[in-house]
Protein backbone atom coordinates (compact mmCIF):
# COMPACT_ATOMS: atom_id res chain seq x y z
CA UNK A 1 0.00 0.00 0.00
CA UNK A 2 2.70 1.91 1.00
CA UNK A 3 4.67 2.51 -2.70
CA UNK A 4 7.90 4.74 -4.19
CA UNK A 5 5.71 7.71 -5.25
CA UNK A 6 8.56 10.41 -5.66
CA UNK A 7 12.51 11.21 -5.50
CA UNK A 8 13.71 14.24 -3.67
CA UNK A 9 17.53 15.76 -3.55
CA UNK A 10 18.55 16.68 -0.12
CA UNK A 11 18.91 20.81 -0.48
CA UNK A 12 21.70 22.45 1.66
CA UNK A 13 18.88 24.62 3.34
CA UNK A 14 17.38 21.58 4.60
CA UNK A 15 20.67 20.66 6.70
CA UNK A 16 21.43 22.08 10.18
CA UNK A 17 25.07 22.36 11.91
CA UNK A 18 25.19 18.68 13.31
CA UNK A 19 25.67 18.05 9.34
CA UNK A 20 22.37 16.30 8.82
CA UNK A 21 18.46 17.06 7.38
CA UNK A 22 17.13 18.88 10.24
CA UNK A 23 13.77 17.52 12.11
CA UNK A 24 11.20 19.45 10.74
CA UNK A 25 12.02 19.04 6.85
CA UNK A 26 10.83 15.32 7.09
CA UNK A 27 6.82 16.58 7.61
CA UNK A 28 7.25 18.46 3.96
CA UNK A 29 8.64 14.93 2.35
CA UNK A 30 5.65 13.42 3.80
CA UNK A 31 3.33 16.05 2.18
CA UNK A 32 5.13 14.81 -1.17
CA UNK A 33 4.58 11.16 -0.23
CA UNK A 34 0.52 11.62 0.44
CA UNK A 35 -0.05 14.55 -2.95
CA UNK A 36 2.00 12.37 -5.52
CA UNK A 37 -0.35 9.16 -4.11
CA UNK A 38 -3.22 11.24 -5.16
CA UNK A 39 -2.07 12.71 -7.82
CA UNK A 40 -0.80 8.65 -9.65
CA UNK A 41 -4.26 7.91 -8.62
CA UNK A 42 -5.84 9.75 -10.55
CA UNK A 43 -7.06 12.82 -7.95
CA UNK A 44 -4.71 15.92 -7.30
CA UNK A 45 -5.40 16.77 -3.96
CA UNK A 46 -5.56 20.53 -5.65
CA UNK A 47 -8.71 18.94 -7.33
CA UNK A 48 -10.26 17.49 -3.94
CA UNK A 49 -9.96 20.99 -2.56
CA UNK A 50 -12.00 22.53 -5.34
CA UNK A 51 -14.48 19.85 -5.07
CA UNK A 52 -14.60 21.14 -1.26
CA UNK A 53 -12.92 17.99 0.16
CA UNK A 54 -10.06 19.34 2.54
CA UNK A 55 -7.77 16.74 4.39
CA UNK A 56 -5.62 18.77 6.83
CA UNK A 57 -3.36 16.93 9.12
CA UNK A 58 -4.63 16.69 12.44
CA UNK A 59 -1.68 14.04 13.87
CA UNK A 60 1.72 13.39 12.79
CA UNK A 61 4.28 11.03 13.95
CA UNK A 62 8.06 10.15 12.72
CA UNK A 63 10.44 7.94 13.47
CA UNK A 64 13.60 9.09 12.59
CA UNK A 65 15.89 5.88 12.05
CA UNK A 66 19.16 7.00 9.73
CA UNK A 67 20.19 10.72 8.89
CA UNK A 68 19.90 12.00 5.69
CA UNK A 69 22.41 13.58 4.44
CA UNK A 70 22.95 16.96 1.67
CA UNK A 71 22.65 15.77 -2.07
CA UNK A 72 21.32 12.47 -0.75
CA UNK A 73 18.61 11.37 -3.27
CA UNK A 74 15.61 10.06 -0.90
CA UNK A 75 13.09 7.86 -2.52
CA UNK A 76 9.52 8.81 -1.13
CA UNK A 77 7.18 6.10 -0.08
CA UNK A 78 3.68 6.74 1.00
CA UNK A 79 -0.10 5.95 0.22
CA UNK A 80 -3.42 5.55 2.48
CA UNK A 81 -3.25 2.72 5.69
CA UNK A 82 -6.66 3.09 7.02
CA UNK A 83 -9.54 5.02 6.31
CA UNK A 84 -12.80 5.99 8.14
CA UNK A 85 -16.05 7.40 8.02
CA UNK A 86 -14.47 11.21 8.57
CA UNK A 87 -10.84 10.53 8.55
CA UNK A 88 -7.92 8.86 7.04
CA UNK A 89 -4.74 7.74 7.59
CA UNK A 90 -1.30 8.14 5.33
CA UNK A 91 1.83 6.00 6.09
CA UNK A 92 5.06 7.19 4.58
CA UNK A 93 8.96 5.24 4.37
CA UNK A 94 11.67 7.49 3.18
CA UNK A 95 14.63 5.62 1.86
CA UNK A 96 17.87 6.74 0.35
CA UNK A 97 18.00 5.80 -3.14
CA UNK A 98 21.39 4.79 -3.10
CA UNK A 99 20.54 1.22 -0.68
CA UNK A 100 17.26 1.68 0.28
CA UNK A 101 18.14 2.40 3.92
CA UNK A 102 15.35 3.87 5.60
CA UNK A 103 15.59 7.04 6.84
CA UNK A 104 12.57 7.99 8.28
CA UNK A 105 9.04 6.09 8.59
CA UNK A 106 5.61 8.00 9.78
CA UNK A 107 2.48 8.69 9.28
CA UNK A 108 -0.48 11.48 9.44
CA UNK A 109 -3.79 11.71 10.17
CA UNK A 110 -6.09 13.69 8.42
CA UNK A 111 -10.01 14.93 9.01
CA UNK A 112 -12.55 15.91 6.27
CA UNK A 113 -13.71 19.02 6.09
CA UNK A 114 -15.57 21.40 4.29
CA UNK A 115 -14.27 24.87 3.21
CA UNK A 116 -15.96 26.27 6.44
CA UNK A 117 -13.95 24.26 8.37
CA UNK A 118 -17.15 21.99 9.73
CA UNK A 119 -16.03 18.03 9.39
CA UNK A 120 -17.77 15.61 6.88
CA UNK A 121 -17.57 12.04 5.94
CA UNK A 122 -15.42 11.65 3.22
CA UNK A 123 -17.37 11.29 0.35
CA UNK A 124 -18.05 7.79 -1.13
CA UNK A 125 -15.85 7.99 -4.34
CA UNK A 126 -12.68 8.62 -2.01
CA UNK A 127 -13.54 6.09 0.90
CA UNK A 128 -13.84 4.08 -2.65
CA UNK A 129 -10.33 5.11 -3.48
CA UNK A 130 -8.37 5.16 -0.43
CA UNK A 131 -9.62 1.27 0.72
CA UNK A 132 -8.56 -0.06 -3.16
CA UNK A 133 -4.78 1.50 -1.75
CA UNK A 134 -5.07 0.56 1.73
CA UNK B 1 6.45 19.91 34.12
CA UNK B 2 5.77 20.97 30.80
CA UNK B 3 5.94 25.09 31.59
CA UNK B 4 5.35 28.49 29.83
CA UNK B 5 8.49 28.74 28.09
CA UNK B 6 8.39 30.97 25.65
CA UNK B 7 6.14 33.13 22.71
CA UNK B 8 6.31 33.13 19.00
CA UNK B 9 4.37 35.11 16.94
CA UNK B 10 2.37 33.42 14.06
CA UNK B 11 4.00 34.55 10.56
CA UNK B 12 2.39 34.85 7.17
CA UNK B 13 5.39 32.75 5.71
CA UNK B 14 4.17 30.15 8.77
CA UNK B 15 0.79 29.92 7.37
CA UNK B 16 -0.57 28.24 4.03
CA UNK B 17 -3.18 28.38 2.02
CA UNK B 18 -6.13 27.11 3.92
CA UNK B 19 -5.33 29.85 6.07
CA UNK B 20 -3.67 28.78 9.08
CA UNK B 21 -0.22 27.59 9.93
CA UNK B 22 0.83 24.67 8.45
CA UNK B 23 1.50 21.37 9.89
CA UNK B 24 5.54 21.78 9.12
CA UNK B 25 5.79 24.53 11.07
CA UNK B 26 4.91 22.90 14.75
CA UNK B 27 7.86 21.25 14.87
CA UNK B 28 10.16 24.52 14.90
CA UNK B 29 7.74 25.28 18.02
CA UNK B 30 9.24 22.36 19.72
CA UNK B 31 12.34 23.07 19.00
CA UNK B 32 11.72 26.53 20.97
CA UNK B 33 9.83 24.79 23.79
CA UNK B 34 13.25 22.71 24.65
CA UNK B 35 15.67 24.84 24.34
CA UNK B 36 14.40 27.54 26.41
CA UNK B 37 13.28 24.81 29.07
CA UNK B 38 16.88 24.11 28.48
CA UNK B 39 18.18 27.76 28.92
CA UNK B 40 15.91 28.64 31.95
CA UNK B 41 17.46 25.41 33.93
CA UNK B 42 20.62 26.69 33.13
CA UNK B 43 21.94 24.52 30.61
CA UNK B 44 21.47 26.23 27.28
CA UNK B 45 21.72 23.42 24.65
CA UNK B 46 23.80 24.94 22.87
CA UNK B 47 26.47 24.63 26.19
CA UNK B 48 26.19 20.80 26.11
CA UNK B 49 26.94 20.81 22.08
CA UNK B 50 29.95 22.01 22.91
CA UNK B 51 30.54 19.49 26.08
CA UNK B 52 30.06 16.87 23.51
CA UNK B 53 26.30 16.23 24.39
CA UNK B 54 24.20 15.94 21.50
CA UNK B 55 20.73 15.18 21.93
CA UNK B 56 19.22 14.49 18.32
CA UNK B 57 14.93 13.78 17.48
CA UNK B 58 14.74 10.42 17.03
CA UNK B 59 11.16 10.36 17.16
CA UNK B 60 8.15 12.77 16.92
CA UNK B 61 4.10 12.51 17.75
CA UNK B 62 2.51 15.95 17.12
CA UNK B 63 -1.96 16.37 17.61
CA UNK B 64 -3.21 19.03 16.42
CA UNK B 65 -6.04 20.28 17.90
CA UNK B 66 -7.08 24.13 16.97
CA UNK B 67 -5.73 25.58 13.92
CA UNK B 68 -3.18 28.63 15.07
CA UNK B 69 -3.99 31.92 12.80
CA UNK B 70 -1.56 34.79 11.50
CA UNK B 71 -0.31 37.13 13.97
CA UNK B 72 -1.76 34.75 16.75
CA UNK B 73 0.52 34.83 19.94
CA UNK B 74 1.55 31.14 20.68
CA UNK B 75 2.16 30.55 24.39
CA UNK B 76 4.72 27.19 24.14
CA UNK B 77 5.14 25.03 26.91
CA UNK B 78 7.66 22.53 27.19
CA UNK B 79 9.56 20.28 29.48
CA UNK B 80 11.09 16.80 30.50
CA UNK B 81 8.74 13.79 30.39
CA UNK B 82 10.69 11.15 30.82
CA UNK B 83 14.47 10.14 31.08
CA UNK B 84 16.14 7.07 30.51
CA UNK B 85 19.68 5.79 30.25
CA UNK B 86 20.60 7.07 27.21
CA UNK B 87 17.57 8.73 25.64
CA UNK B 88 15.30 11.49 27.05
CA UNK B 89 11.45 12.76 26.37
CA UNK B 90 10.21 16.49 26.12
CA UNK B 91 6.75 17.15 26.31
CA UNK B 92 4.81 19.89 24.59
CA UNK B 93 1.86 22.11 24.72
CA UNK B 94 1.18 24.93 22.11
CA UNK B 95 -1.39 27.13 23.56
CA UNK B 96 -3.41 30.31 22.15
CA UNK B 97 -2.23 33.37 24.49
CA UNK B 98 -5.51 35.07 24.27
CA UNK B 99 -7.51 31.95 26.06
CA UNK B 100 -5.34 29.48 26.68
CA UNK B 101 -6.69 26.95 24.09
CA UNK B 102 -4.64 24.38 23.28
CA UNK B 103 -3.80 24.11 19.56
CA UNK B 104 -1.17 21.39 19.44
CA UNK B 105 0.19 18.78 21.63
CA UNK B 106 3.13 16.43 21.48
CA UNK B 107 6.29 15.06 22.77
CA UNK B 108 9.89 14.38 21.16
CA UNK B 109 12.45 11.48 21.49
CA UNK B 110 16.05 12.50 22.01
CA UNK B 111 19.36 9.96 21.78
CA UNK B 112 22.02 11.13 23.74
CA UNK B 113 25.21 10.40 20.94
CA UNK B 114 28.40 12.13 20.51
CA UNK B 115 30.14 14.66 18.15
CA UNK B 116 31.11 11.45 16.35
CA UNK B 117 27.60 9.97 16.04
CA UNK B 118 27.90 7.14 18.60
CA UNK B 119 24.85 6.88 20.61
CA UNK B 120 25.98 7.00 24.87
CA UNK B 121 24.59 7.51 28.24
CA UNK B 122 23.17 10.54 28.91
CA UNK B 123 25.60 12.42 31.48
CA UNK B 124 24.69 12.38 35.27
CA UNK B 125 24.13 15.45 36.08
CA UNK B 126 21.65 15.82 32.71
CA UNK B 127 19.84 12.72 34.31
CA UNK B 128 19.58 14.63 37.64
CA UNK B 129 18.37 18.08 35.75
CA UNK B 130 15.71 16.02 33.49
CA UNK B 131 14.65 13.87 36.37
CA UNK B 132 13.80 17.21 38.80
CA UNK B 133 12.15 18.39 35.54
CA UNK B 134 10.02 15.47 35.44
CA UNK C 1 13.81 55.13 10.05
CA UNK C 2 14.88 51.98 10.03
CA UNK C 3 14.69 51.56 14.17
CA UNK C 4 15.23 48.33 16.43
CA UNK C 5 11.28 46.36 15.94
CA UNK C 6 12.21 43.19 17.24
CA UNK C 7 14.65 40.17 18.90
CA UNK C 8 14.48 36.86 17.77
CA UNK C 9 17.02 33.76 19.00
CA UNK C 10 18.68 31.71 16.10
CA UNK C 11 17.13 28.23 16.37
CA UNK C 12 19.02 24.76 15.28
CA UNK C 13 16.45 24.31 12.87
CA UNK C 14 17.52 27.48 11.25
CA UNK C 15 21.09 26.65 10.65
CA UNK C 16 22.88 24.73 7.55
CA UNK C 17 25.65 22.50 8.20
CA UNK C 18 28.56 25.60 7.36
CA UNK C 19 27.10 26.01 11.11
CA UNK C 20 25.80 29.44 10.46
CA UNK C 21 21.94 30.71 9.45
CA UNK C 22 20.98 29.29 6.08
CA UNK C 23 20.60 32.85 3.29
CA UNK C 24 16.57 32.04 3.03
CA UNK C 25 15.73 32.62 6.77
CA UNK C 26 16.70 36.15 6.57
CA UNK C 27 13.62 36.76 4.85
CA UNK C 28 11.39 35.75 7.73
CA UNK C 29 13.53 38.15 9.94
CA UNK C 30 12.42 40.60 6.82
CA UNK C 31 8.85 39.59 7.75
CA UNK C 32 9.23 40.77 11.38
CA UNK C 33 10.66 43.49 10.85
CA UNK C 34 7.84 45.17 8.79
CA UNK C 35 5.30 43.67 10.74
CA UNK C 36 6.50 44.74 13.95
CA UNK C 37 7.05 48.21 12.27
CA UNK C 38 3.80 48.63 11.64
CA UNK C 39 2.74 47.15 14.88
CA UNK C 40 4.15 49.44 17.06
CA UNK C 41 2.89 52.58 14.35
CA UNK C 42 -0.85 51.59 14.98
CA UNK C 43 -1.25 49.61 11.90
CA UNK C 44 -1.13 46.10 12.12
CA UNK C 45 -0.47 43.97 8.91
CA UNK C 46 -3.49 41.64 9.87
CA UNK C 47 -5.50 44.75 9.80
CA UNK C 48 -4.52 46.18 6.63
CA UNK C 49 -5.37 43.16 5.10
CA UNK C 50 -8.85 42.90 6.72
CA UNK C 51 -9.77 46.36 5.14
CA UNK C 52 -8.65 45.01 1.63
CA UNK C 53 -5.11 46.87 1.15
CA UNK C 54 -2.46 44.23 0.50
CA UNK C 55 1.31 45.01 0.87
CA UNK C 56 2.88 41.31 -1.45
CA UNK C 57 6.64 41.36 -1.68
CA UNK C 58 7.93 42.47 -5.40
CA UNK C 59 11.06 42.80 -4.65
CA UNK C 60 13.82 41.82 -2.09
CA UNK C 61 17.15 42.41 -1.80
CA UNK C 62 19.57 40.85 0.53
CA UNK C 63 23.15 42.06 1.71
CA UNK C 64 25.09 39.30 4.03
CA UNK C 65 27.62 40.58 5.86
CA UNK C 66 28.69 38.37 9.05
CA UNK C 67 26.89 34.83 9.87
CA UNK C 68 24.10 34.90 12.08
CA UNK C 69 25.21 31.61 14.75
CA UNK C 70 23.52 29.26 16.33
CA UNK C 71 21.34 30.69 19.96
CA UNK C 72 22.57 34.31 18.84
CA UNK C 73 20.23 37.13 19.58
CA UNK C 74 19.25 38.91 16.54
CA UNK C 75 18.14 43.39 16.57
CA UNK C 76 15.83 43.57 13.91
CA UNK C 77 16.06 47.01 12.77
CA UNK C 78 13.15 47.46 10.03
CA UNK C 79 11.19 50.27 8.78
CA UNK C 80 9.79 52.54 5.61
CA UNK C 81 12.35 54.12 3.46
CA UNK C 82 10.45 55.16 0.43
CA UNK C 83 6.61 55.79 -0.19
CA UNK C 84 5.58 56.03 -3.89
CA UNK C 85 1.94 55.84 -5.53
CA UNK C 86 1.11 52.43 -5.34
CA UNK C 87 4.22 51.37 -3.52
CA UNK C 88 6.22 51.21 -0.51
CA UNK C 89 9.78 50.16 0.26
CA UNK C 90 11.16 48.53 3.61
CA UNK C 91 14.71 48.55 4.54
CA UNK C 92 15.50 46.34 7.04
CA UNK C 93 19.45 46.00 9.56
CA UNK C 94 19.63 43.06 11.44
CA UNK C 95 22.13 42.93 14.16
CA UNK C 96 23.79 40.90 16.45
CA UNK C 97 22.21 41.60 19.36
CA UNK C 98 25.94 41.20 21.25
CA UNK C 99 28.14 43.36 20.01
CA UNK C 100 25.77 45.84 17.69
CA UNK C 101 27.37 44.16 14.29
CA UNK C 102 25.24 44.19 11.20
CA UNK C 103 24.99 40.52 10.36
CA UNK C 104 22.65 41.27 7.34
CA UNK C 105 20.81 44.53 5.29
CA UNK C 106 18.45 44.52 2.85
CA UNK C 107 14.76 46.30 1.70
CA UNK C 108 12.06 44.43 -0.08
CA UNK C 109 9.37 46.83 -1.93
CA UNK C 110 5.62 46.04 -1.81
CA UNK C 111 3.09 46.39 -4.42
CA UNK C 112 -0.80 47.58 -2.86
CA UNK C 113 -3.28 45.41 -4.24
CA UNK C 114 -6.50 44.31 -3.33
CA UNK C 115 -8.18 41.40 -2.43
CA UNK C 116 -8.87 40.21 -6.04
CA UNK C 117 -5.50 41.20 -7.00
CA UNK C 118 -5.30 43.96 -8.73
CA UNK C 119 -2.89 47.32 -8.16
CA UNK C 120 -3.99 50.05 -6.43
CA UNK C 121 -3.21 53.64 -4.84
CA UNK C 122 -2.01 53.40 -1.24
CA UNK C 123 -4.75 54.72 1.08
CA UNK C 124 -4.04 58.56 2.01
CA UNK C 125 -3.73 57.29 5.49
CA UNK C 126 -0.93 54.82 4.82
CA UNK C 127 0.96 56.85 2.69
CA UNK C 128 0.81 59.36 5.37
CA UNK C 129 1.84 56.94 7.92
CA UNK C 130 4.96 55.97 5.79
CA UNK C 131 6.06 59.40 5.24
CA UNK C 132 6.37 60.04 8.51
CA UNK C 133 8.34 56.68 8.65
CA UNK C 134 10.68 57.92 5.53
CA UNK D 1 24.16 31.05 -19.88
CA UNK D 2 21.13 30.81 -17.69
CA UNK D 3 19.16 27.31 -18.54
CA UNK D 4 16.69 24.84 -17.98
CA UNK D 5 18.07 22.76 -15.20
CA UNK D 6 15.50 20.83 -12.78
CA UNK D 7 11.92 21.55 -12.23
CA UNK D 8 9.91 21.50 -8.59
CA UNK D 9 6.52 21.18 -7.74
CA UNK D 10 4.83 23.61 -5.55
CA UNK D 11 3.99 22.07 -2.09
CA UNK D 12 0.99 23.11 0.01
CA UNK D 13 3.64 24.24 3.07
CA UNK D 14 5.16 27.06 0.40
CA UNK D 15 1.79 28.61 -0.24
CA UNK D 16 0.68 31.54 2.40
CA UNK D 17 -2.83 32.30 3.31
CA UNK D 18 -2.66 35.18 0.19
CA UNK D 19 -2.85 31.74 -1.81
CA UNK D 20 0.11 31.97 -3.64
CA UNK D 21 3.69 30.70 -2.97
CA UNK D 22 5.44 33.04 -0.06
CA UNK D 23 8.22 35.20 -0.76
CA UNK D 24 10.99 33.30 1.16
CA UNK D 25 10.35 29.84 -0.66
CA UNK D 26 12.05 31.30 -3.99
CA UNK D 27 15.56 31.58 -2.59
CA UNK D 28 15.32 28.09 -2.21
CA UNK D 29 14.71 27.52 -5.57
CA UNK D 30 17.22 29.94 -6.34
CA UNK D 31 19.84 26.71 -4.32
CA UNK D 32 18.23 24.35 -6.51
CA UNK D 33 19.21 26.39 -9.52
CA UNK D 34 22.91 26.69 -8.98
CA UNK D 35 23.27 23.46 -7.73
CA UNK D 36 22.01 21.43 -10.79
CA UNK D 37 24.23 23.72 -13.07
CA UNK D 38 26.90 22.35 -11.26
CA UNK D 39 26.25 18.88 -11.17
CA UNK D 40 25.51 19.35 -14.86
CA UNK D 41 28.85 20.66 -15.43
CA UNK D 42 30.41 17.98 -13.74
CA UNK D 43 31.13 19.68 -10.43
CA UNK D 44 28.53 18.80 -8.33
CA UNK D 45 28.55 21.48 -4.80
CA UNK D 46 28.51 18.49 -2.62
CA UNK D 47 32.18 17.87 -4.06
CA UNK D 48 33.28 21.53 -3.91
CA UNK D 49 33.05 21.64 -0.14
CA UNK D 50 35.13 18.45 -0.23
CA UNK D 51 37.61 19.99 -1.52
CA UNK D 52 37.70 22.74 0.63
CA UNK D 53 35.86 25.76 -1.81
CA UNK D 54 33.03 26.48 0.11
CA UNK D 55 30.78 28.93 -1.70
CA UNK D 56 28.24 31.17 0.68
CA UNK D 57 25.78 33.30 -0.23
CA UNK D 58 27.01 37.12 0.65
CA UNK D 59 24.44 39.03 -1.86
CA UNK D 60 20.93 37.90 -3.22
CA UNK D 61 18.52 39.97 -5.32
CA UNK D 62 14.51 38.70 -6.14
CA UNK D 63 12.23 40.55 -8.74
CA UNK D 64 8.84 38.73 -7.99
CA UNK D 65 6.95 38.87 -11.11
CA UNK D 66 3.61 36.71 -11.11
CA UNK D 67 2.56 34.31 -8.33
CA UNK D 68 3.67 30.80 -8.10
CA UNK D 69 0.47 28.59 -7.14
CA UNK D 70 0.24 25.15 -5.43
CA UNK D 71 0.45 22.52 -7.71
CA UNK D 72 2.36 24.10 -10.46
CA UNK D 73 5.30 23.12 -11.90
CA UNK D 74 8.00 25.47 -11.92
CA UNK D 75 10.88 25.47 -14.40
CA UNK D 76 14.23 26.25 -12.52
CA UNK D 77 17.10 28.12 -14.88
CA UNK D 78 19.81 29.01 -13.58
CA UNK D 79 23.86 29.25 -14.12
CA UNK D 80 26.65 31.78 -13.50
CA UNK D 81 26.86 35.70 -15.14
CA UNK D 82 29.72 36.33 -14.07
CA UNK D 83 33.22 35.15 -12.50
CA UNK D 84 35.85 37.66 -10.28
CA UNK D 85 38.79 36.56 -8.85
CA UNK D 86 36.87 35.71 -5.42
CA UNK D 87 33.64 35.57 -6.07
CA UNK D 88 30.84 34.62 -8.29
CA UNK D 89 27.62 35.46 -9.41
CA UNK D 90 24.50 33.32 -10.38
CA UNK D 91 21.49 34.25 -12.10
CA UNK D 92 18.03 32.40 -12.07
CA UNK D 93 14.57 32.78 -13.45
CA UNK D 94 11.79 31.05 -12.60
CA UNK D 95 9.34 29.75 -15.05
CA UNK D 96 5.79 28.28 -15.38
CA UNK D 97 5.98 25.05 -17.06
CA UNK D 98 3.01 25.53 -18.46
CA UNK D 99 3.13 28.72 -20.01
CA UNK D 100 6.73 29.63 -19.83
CA UNK D 101 5.53 32.85 -17.83
CA UNK D 102 8.18 34.24 -15.99
CA UNK D 103 7.78 33.98 -12.31
CA UNK D 104 10.56 35.64 -10.67
CA UNK D 105 13.80 36.51 -11.61
CA UNK D 106 17.18 37.35 -9.67
CA UNK D 107 20.74 36.47 -8.70
CA UNK D 108 22.78 35.99 -5.89
CA UNK D 109 26.23 36.52 -5.25
CA UNK D 110 28.44 33.98 -3.88
CA UNK D 111 32.53 34.84 -2.29
CA UNK D 112 34.84 31.69 -2.10
CA UNK D 113 36.19 31.31 1.03
CA UNK D 114 38.19 27.92 2.77
CA UNK D 115 36.88 25.81 5.77
CA UNK D 116 38.07 28.30 8.29
CA UNK D 117 35.93 30.93 7.05
CA UNK D 118 38.79 32.56 5.24
CA UNK D 119 38.21 34.24 1.44
CA UNK D 120 40.39 32.81 -1.34
CA UNK D 121 40.65 33.47 -5.31
CA UNK D 122 38.31 30.52 -6.48
CA UNK D 123 40.72 27.92 -7.73
CA UNK D 124 41.33 28.41 -11.87
CA UNK D 125 39.64 24.89 -13.12
CA UNK D 126 36.72 26.69 -11.49
CA UNK D 127 36.90 29.94 -12.66
CA UNK D 128 37.39 28.31 -16.46
CA UNK D 129 34.47 26.05 -15.61
CA UNK D 130 32.07 29.12 -15.15
CA UNK D 131 33.64 31.22 -17.66
CA UNK D 132 32.55 28.93 -20.35
CA UNK D 133 28.71 29.41 -18.30
CA UNK D 134 29.16 32.62 -18.80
Amino acid sequence: MIQSVAKVRVLYADTDQMGVVNNVVYLRWFEIGRAEWLRQHGRPYKELETLGHMLPVVEAHLRYRLPALYDDIVDVHGGPIEVRAASLKFGYSLRRERDGAILCEGWTTHACISPDGKVKRLPDELTALFRVGV
